[in-house]
């Protein structure tokens, strides 16, 4: 390790000498430029710390908006914006955008048309709701003295914000002035403050993928949009002679018939006053079900799929390289003007202090060394590319041993060891499918014989009790027999263990009353799942699926966006015009008729139950909307609303099926080809999956001599004055009291999908990464044209 | 050109000295073998000929085998094999085969219960039966002797076939005793007759591919049979107590509601009695459909495209290497003593003969030319081996001049010189666009106009008389401008042609008082879908679909005869079971009520019409099994046929509904296939597409001098003394009297989905064809070892 003396290659935000930032270029001090004076000469000891410090602050920053892909002209330009910057990046402020915009989302439960539990008066709501932008504002700010003015106005989605914004809170104030509210349809952009926070990057990516996938959706949309006014013409020609036909009677009525059929929500019904008068008329139908349902339907996710398909590699592609130019950003930071060809570990770890400032000074040592892998004292670039790989990594000392109870006494080491080769047994496995698979009949059978219905408030079955014994006893072997650690790192046997504890924790609150009835009754089934694990695609499938719920959830959250501003926009409109008995004009007046009928002499309430449908608050409004995502009989709903208000709200479902079949086609043609690219990757490597050791996800592993420990803490002490290094101090202790020379360390984290991809496309890659130093020399602001003969190993890799 | 001396390398069905065709070994006398004296010595000229005439044939049938993909297992053996597989092999036996087929399954239509026009007497439809199923024994007879009787019963399908034939023989024969249909469920297994038949190849590969397709189905399909199990399992705990909710009362009950609800027929219904006692019971609901429905029903799609995605590769793989040794066993029967290093004309011609009987003299010789790529006077291995890339070509002349008009009187020449200017221009396209635009709008508005109804028997709109004479116009300007030929080559232009032309033949009889109503009133609008000519990607959407049209009618047939299956299941067990007002007792007794309801004075006729979805005849089953395909609402259909018969139908109708989703699934997953090549294709090769010359399709070009095409007549007058030789003659004289020293010939076919694929995996072919080569040199028998220093052709390449 090299002393205090190196100054840095690169300075950065030096206030004193603050040039113009204009078209981001001279951004930093070079070294040509500055001409500094010899190292330990005029400049002193601290003030080289301290630009050292800004230094790695900066890096750390770079590292950010690489993993983030922020792009680098937000990158702040000064020691003021760096403050602002360091403000708006840190998770309070993010939780308080969150807060802000979840509140905001939050208030249409208390608003007019509120639910009735959560029912606030005007001043309170209004209130609430001029502190949330108030909020938002103060946000606002932030991040415009942290982008300077001049990116702010550019940056669009920023800009769109501030409009809303401003919109939201002239409406605020007129509400509070008025006392009530108005026709607040605006309130639908609310989505956008949750939308722009950055824990929903997801969600904003997802908007992104859908917004690309649109222009080829719109074009088979409209050739379905045509076909459909062919059919509906040619409908209204053939049967509008038929006065039985009340479908065809009208062009209009054509037309949404033929929309509702496209969803085949009015199936047999529309087809059945033509049919009945001639029985050839079913061609008609037919016809337009194959063209339209079976062909063209099928043709947009096609055309979704392919655009996805395409995105998603383009996407990949982008954000690597955008990684990488991160990384050579801030690789030249931490370069000293003495040794311009690698950072010591005294660079490094000053990065990590401010990348990952909850990591212990022994983690920040194991990734330099995992990161080292020419065995010299400093890494190279290309070293440094792989700086993303091994941030999350978990370290932990191997164990010496191959059982957690190697060290025990001999009698429970013999003990264990039974437990251990017991529990590892294929008879054992198999046991324990069957006991499962007893328990899933015998849970049928069970059901099936309380046919005058259930309840079982305080009786618990005793094969219950018996079946939840015998996965308790295999829990307890298990964990013991394995260690807690190995047992817990498998995801099935955390399931196993959670289900297992919930049902005695169920168990338990019975036994005093409390009647956790569903809890039990949910988690009996649960067991169930594990006879997947016996075969090789399920298991590939339940992976999948797990790997994929991050992004499913996103998605999740992008759908109640879309639902949100339907629910509003839905309220706004059509709140309290449906009630039971209220459409008896309509075609659908059945399904909304709420009478007593006597039969005999007993009163009974026939129900049509649409009339629970409506758009009365927001959660009955998102129940409705879900309904119609799922399009059947939505059009009862529609016809409903529709006879009550004017023929126009048509428009608003007609659209929001339109909108939802766009979601609804991306959430498939992202379920294809997540599935597809997992199943050629894993044909692509199966020997690699295979293999036991790749399924605990990517693994690195370095070896620390005791000489090496020692001397690094020495450094520590040295330079860090004040830090904690009880991390580092407890390795060295624990190489002393075990008298080994040296330990091994393994990192371990999960593999993301990220690692996947790197696999998959491990070819291209190459060639993207020539291409991209062939066009994109890493020129951060245009600076690195004059270090170009000062730091060869930039310009080699 | 050599004399007639060849002798044949290989000599095939040597009927005098005939071996033992044992493992299919020894079936050639090689030249070792035989010992054959000197050319021309004790072999007298006819016996020579009669040998080529045979490996001629021989060679015919193995490029028929490659082409058709039957195994070479089954090719003919001996000279008797071989007339009952030119018996077997030729359209009129194929016809007769389709034809038997379709009549047995065109007979459910005239058995009881028939359809009331068509009924037959029993006597007459068994007689029928039984006719038709003795012709099948013929056929099966037929390819025994062909197959021989080793062959044959090692042939799975045809022994499925002799079974099912059995079967139907013995009942036909015991409905012709006993007078009277009895319970014939068997007749479901007559599609086999018509799969079997060689025109169904198609049929067969889909039924293939839905079967490959069918373990991962199978597989995920337990998986959502599974949770539908522990959903219906909970939703009896938790709905059961509620008496107002029908559908979870007992747990067969809960598990048909969940079925249904898989399918969405029955959602919001299922859900509004728990909905309205308990608002979050809803949750309940969204987690089924989201996990079932928006996932693992995604998922088997995933599935079942993945498992399509690998197939389809691995299917052309094979197919081409199978067509590879195709060609090279029939290279090798061509081969001559004398020259064991290519193929002359002589021979090719005659295998030509043989291969394609209807093939003119001209065009054998320009297929000759076509392949004949080095100039030599021979074929060499390698340019056989595009043997089946020449075939489908149409030959003509290329004309000298530019347009078809060039020869004509020079007044004349400048008005057509001038429509072609015309036609050719943007502004003639765009006119025609905005006329066809305006008419579509003229459509729309006049349609909705006629509000009170649409009545037309005698009048016809003057409109509808404007715009179809300037089609007319434009029709007759583009067949002079371009000429005939270039016109009618673009399929567009031949669309519009016929749809003009069907307009006037309709308007002309409309004049003659016939009222083709439906004809006009389809006509009109179809002019309109010219519009989707404007942009790239329609263009791209509707040739993909024209390309798909074969392959999906194979795959609509396909489901016909599930659906043939099914409906004679249907009609022996549901027929007459469902009539007005039968199904009071069930929950959808309203769907099949038919009463007279007074209202004021008025009495009106309420229907329920779902009386009319039966299975009364085998029409009327095929509409009921489509309602079910679609799926909405068919719960009605199935609990309606429950109600009448056992609650066991319900088995029938969850089965058809599974059946269908797989064969569904395969489509949809084709569809997507099939666009995402083509889409991937047309980026590959952007350039090529845009180059209009290509979509034209495969284009050879060949020149032929006036000394190589009279000799080529002297050749062929000599040796094929009686054949048709006019072609040739032709070709002689245009080329005498037009004074051309020599003409170029253009093959064009229009381009196929192998066409395609070939361009798609170039790489990989290459590497295909490397690796067969090695493992598998060209051994046909195993007589080719001897050979290889003979043939130095055959293993250089």
């Amino acid at each position: 390790m090299s002393g205090d003396d190196d100054v840095p290659l690169i300075l950065t935000w030096d206030d004193e000498a603050e040039r113009p930032d204009e078209n981001g270029v001279g951004n930093y001090d070079t070294v040509n430029n500055v001409n500094l004076p010899g190292p330990l000469d005029s400049r002193s000891q601290s003030s080289l710390r301290q630009s050292w410090e800004m230094n790695y602050q900066e890096a750390a920053i770079y590292l950010q908006e690489g993993e983030n892909n922020d792009k680098f002209y937000t990158h702040p330009r000064s020691a003021r914006a760096l403050v602002s910057y360091m403000f708006v990046h840190n998770h309070l402020f993010y939780l308080m955008e969150l807060l802000t915009g979840t509140l905001l989302m939050v208030l249409s439960l208390a608003e007019p048309p509120a639910v009735p539990s959560l029912r606030l008066d005007v001043y309170v709501h209004a209130t609430l709701e001029l502190l949330a932008l108030v909020l938002v504002v103060f946000e606002l700010c932030m991040k415009m003295r942290w982008l300077g003015f001049h990116t702010f106005i550019r940056h669009k989605r920023t800009m769109v914000k501030t409009c809303v914004l401003f919109i939201q809170f002239i409406e605020a104030i007129v509400v509070l002035v008025r006392q009530t509210s108005h026709l607040r349809v605006t309130r639908a952009l609310r989505p956008i403050f949750l939308v722009d926070c950055r824990y929903c990057g997801a969600v904003r990516r997802n908007l992104r993928q859908i917004f690309q996938s649109l222009p080829p959706f719109i074009d088979i949309l409209l050739l379905l949009l045509f076909f459909m006014l062919i059919f509906a013409i040619l409908g209204f020609c053939l049967f509008s002679s038929n006065t039985a036909d009340p479908y065809f009677n009208t062009l209009e009525n054509s037309i949404v018939s033929l929309f509702v059929l496209l969803t085949t929500a009015n199936f047999p019904d529309v087809m059945m006053p033509a049919y009945s008068r001639n029985r050839s008329s079913c061609i008609f139908f037919i016809v337009y079900l194959s063209i339209e349902l079976y062909f063209i339907m099928n043709l947009l996710l096609a055309v979704v799929f392919d655009t996805f398909n395409g995105v998603e590699k383009v996407k990949f592609k982008s954000l690597l390289l955008h990684k990488r130019s991160a990384m050579e950003h801030a690789y030249q930071l931490l370069l000293s003007q003495q040794r311009p060809d690698g950072i010591s570990l005294k660079q490094f770890d000053g990065l990590l202090r401010f990348y990952r400032p909850r990591m212990s000074a022994r983690d920040r040592f194991l990734t330099f060394k995992a990161l080292n892998q020419s065995g010299t004292t400093m890494l190279s670039l290309q070293d440094f590319y792989r700086m993303y790989e091994v941030m999350g990594l978990k370290w932990r000392a191997r164990r010496s041993g191959e059982y957690w109870f190697d060290d025990l006494p001999h009698t429970a080491f013999l003990i264990f060891k039974g437990i251990n080769l017991v529990v590892k047994s294929k008879a054992f496995q198999y046991t324990m499918y069957i006991v499962v698979a007893v328990n899933g009949v015998w849970i049928l059978v069970e059901t099936n014989m309380l046919n005058s219905g259930f309840s079982w408030s305080s009786f618990v079955p005793w094969s219950y009790i018996i079946f939840l014994t015998i996965y308790g006893v295999e829990v307890l072997l298990k964990v013991s027999g394995l260690g807690p650690v190995a047992y817990f790192s498998s995801g099935w046997n955390l399931f196993d263990f959670s289900v297992t504890v919930f049902a005695f924790l169920g168990l338990i609150a019975l036994a005093f009353d409390m009647e956790p009835f569903y809890f039990i009754v949910v988690l009996r089934p649960l067991q169930l799942l594990r006879l997947f694990k016996i075969k090789q695609r399920y298991r590939n499938v339940l992976d999948t699926m797990f790997e994929l719920l991050p992004r499913m959830a996103s998605l999740g959250l992008t759908l109640i966006i879309f639902y949100y501003s339907f629910a509003i926009v839905g309220m706004e409109f059509f709140a309290d015009v449906i009630y039971p008995n209220c459409c008896n004009t309509s075609t659908v007046a059945d399904s909304y008729r709420q009478v007593n009928v006597t039969i005999g002499n007993q009163t009974v309430l026939e129900e049509g139950y649409y009339y629970l449908n409506n758009f009365n608050n927001i959660l009955n409004s998102f129940v409705t909307l879900f309904e119609l995502t799922v399009v059947n009989n939505w059009y009862i709903t529609m016809e409903g609303v529709t006879s009550q208000t004017s023929h126009w709200s048509r428009l608003y479902f007609m659209t929001f099926y339109i909108v939802t079949m766009v979601v609804m086609t991306i959430i498939v043609a992202f379920i294809l080809d997540a599935f597809v690219f997992r199943m050629n990757y894993s044909r692509k490597n199966r020997e690699v999956l295979d293999d036991p050791e790749d399924e605990k996800g990517v693994v690195f592993e370095t070896e620390v001599h005791q000489a090496e420990a020692l001397h690094t803490l020495d450094l520590y002490r040295h330079t860090l004055v004040g830090t904690n290094l009880s991390s580092l101090q407890e390795m060295c202790v624990t190489m002393e009291r075990n008298r080994h020379s040296s330990l091994v360390f393994m990192g371990r984290r999960s593999r993301t999908k990220s690692d996947l991809s790197m696999k998959m496309y491990e070819e291209e890659i190459q060639e993207w990464y020539e291409e991209y130093s062939r066009t994109n020399l890493p020129q951060p602001e245009g600076i690195h044209r004059d270090l170009d003969t000062s730091c060869p190993t930039q310009t080699n890799n």
